[in-house]
Formats: structure tokens, sequence, C-alpha cells
């Protein structure tokens, strides 16, 4: 039973100063000072009516520049093979990817965010609003990340899934 | 530019105890008690190795009961015309939803979760371990469901999006 879903289209883009996958912080947190635009196509702007109230979206998009799809991976974080869905590597079936950025302005199609993590050029398939009620699930743990996210912050991809 | 994505197809089928849409919890946190279970597809098993060390996954999945895309909608939560951008509701375009759930165990193939809000029988598109350094972004605010969130722990759902 694998129905084709024909029907995803991106609804606009995002911009970045990424330019290319390696440099890139891995993740929002390590991208506190840095600012995106999404532009999204015109025909879906009446949908931000009240995105200005929330601090905080997540952005669903396409790893557009993901080469393969791969059941097992090294993530940027580790040297241990993984199963991909206990990362978050671009490499994933369906090539998806999340990540809750700041919003900082809305202007018609445009969305300012800053903590942004996507390449430049990525096509936008979803925008949520972050809502701490639903969202923050209290305490977690994360596996084997847990072990070594210390260092997060610090880190930076490399062309290890182009 | 608008890329059409034919290459997204289910990775597999989440099973819940929601047969309609009516009377279901509108989000995860209404939801404590509620147990599922995620049937991946036999060929993407081996990509669920390490993800049993995380509390807590997200899975992002299609609302494959909405019936329409629509740029303003009433949700649940509320009786004002809001941009689907800042609200949940399924009937958004591309109809791709996300919920953080509570993981319980895996099994091969299949994994079971609580806190669960979907639909028995939706589509899933991805699994993502959830990462509190990546996913909690501190403080935040909720435009206008910070007005009236206190009770959409008690908030069902009806058929409006259907």
């Amino acid at each position: 039973m694998e129905i084709s879903l024909a029907t995803i289209t991106p609804i606009g883009i995002i911009h970045s100063p990424f330019q290319v996958v390696e440099n890139m912080p891995i993740q929002p947190k390590g991208a506190a000072e840095v600012t995106g635009e999404i532009e999204l196509f015109p025909q879906f702007a009446e949908g931000l009516k009240d995105l200005e109230g929330f601090s905080h979206i997540y952005l669903i998009y396409q790893f557009h520049k993901a080469g393969s799809e791969q059941m097992r991976v090294k993530p940027f974080m580790d040297n241990v093979s993984r199963g991909v869905f206990a990362t978050r590597a671009p490499v994933r079936p369906n090539h998806i990817g999340l990540s809750v950025v700041k919003l900082v302005s809305v202007d018609g199609n445009r969305i300012t965010v800053s903590e942004i993590d996507v390449l430049d050029g990525t096509p936008l398939l979803d925008i949520k609003p972050y809502i701490e009620k639903f969202d923050h699930p209290g305490k977690t743990t994360s596996g084997w990340l847990d072990a070594n996210a210390a260092d997060i912050r610090n880190k930076r991809s490399d062309d290890r899934f182009a």
C-alpha cells in the first residue's frame, strides 16, 4: 500500500546565507545570529494572517540537495552508524526537513526569521505555529545524543549527505 | 516555480483508536492516555535502530481526510477566522500534519506510542527524534492561542475539516 502523494508541491522558497552545505550550523540553536527570509508564493499570503503573534514557527521543507535515501547514517554529532529515523539527517526517506525558527516579522508574502539552519533555495512545504502547550513534552531523553550533545552548538556540517 | 514532489510516498501507517474525526483530542496533550501503533513498511525497519533511546518522537503525516485547502479557518480552539498557517488545521496546503508523541517501545517495524492525536489509518511520511536542545526554543509566545489555551486539554474535534 504505497500511495503516491503527487499533490505535495512547494508553497514557497527559503532564502538564507547558506549557499553550500559545508560549514552550516547543523540545527537552529547553532544559528542564533543567522537571519533568513521565507518567500511564500503569493497565492498563500492570505494564510499568514495572525502568524505574527507567535514567537517561533516550524518550517517543514524538502532537503533538495540530499543525494540518496539511507537506512543507516553517521550523523554530524557522532561517528557511529545510527538508524536514520534516530537522526535528523537529510538522507531519510522522503527527504523532509523540520526546523523551529524564531519569527522576526511578516510583510505580505515574506517572513523574516532568525536562528535558521536551512540551505538557501530550499523548497518550503508547510509553516506551523510553535505552540508550547502542544509541542513541549516536558522532561525528555535524547538517546545517543545525550552523551555528546554538549558541543552541538559549535558543530558545523560537511558534505557527507550531499 | 512549483516543483512537483511526486517522490513523496508514505513510509508506513499510523494505527490509533480514532476511527472518525469527531471527538478526537485536538493535540497530543489532550490524549495522554491514548496508545497507538505505527506500522512502518518493512523496508524501512532498519532505520529504527537507536530510536528507542528517545523518550519522544515527531510524526510527520498526511491529513488524508482533509477535504480542501483553505487560507482562512476557524480553529477548534476559537470562533474567529485565522490565517491557516497560524493554526494546526488539516485544511492547509499539502495537508501535512505534525505531532510530538511519547515513544513506548520499538519491535521490528512496529512502534508503540502514547499521547497520540492522529486518526486511524493515517499515512506516515517521516519519523524524527525529539531533541530538547534543538526543538525547545525556550520562552515563547503563542499569539491568539495564549488567550484561550487554558481549556485545550478538554477540547475535542468536530467534523468541520472533513
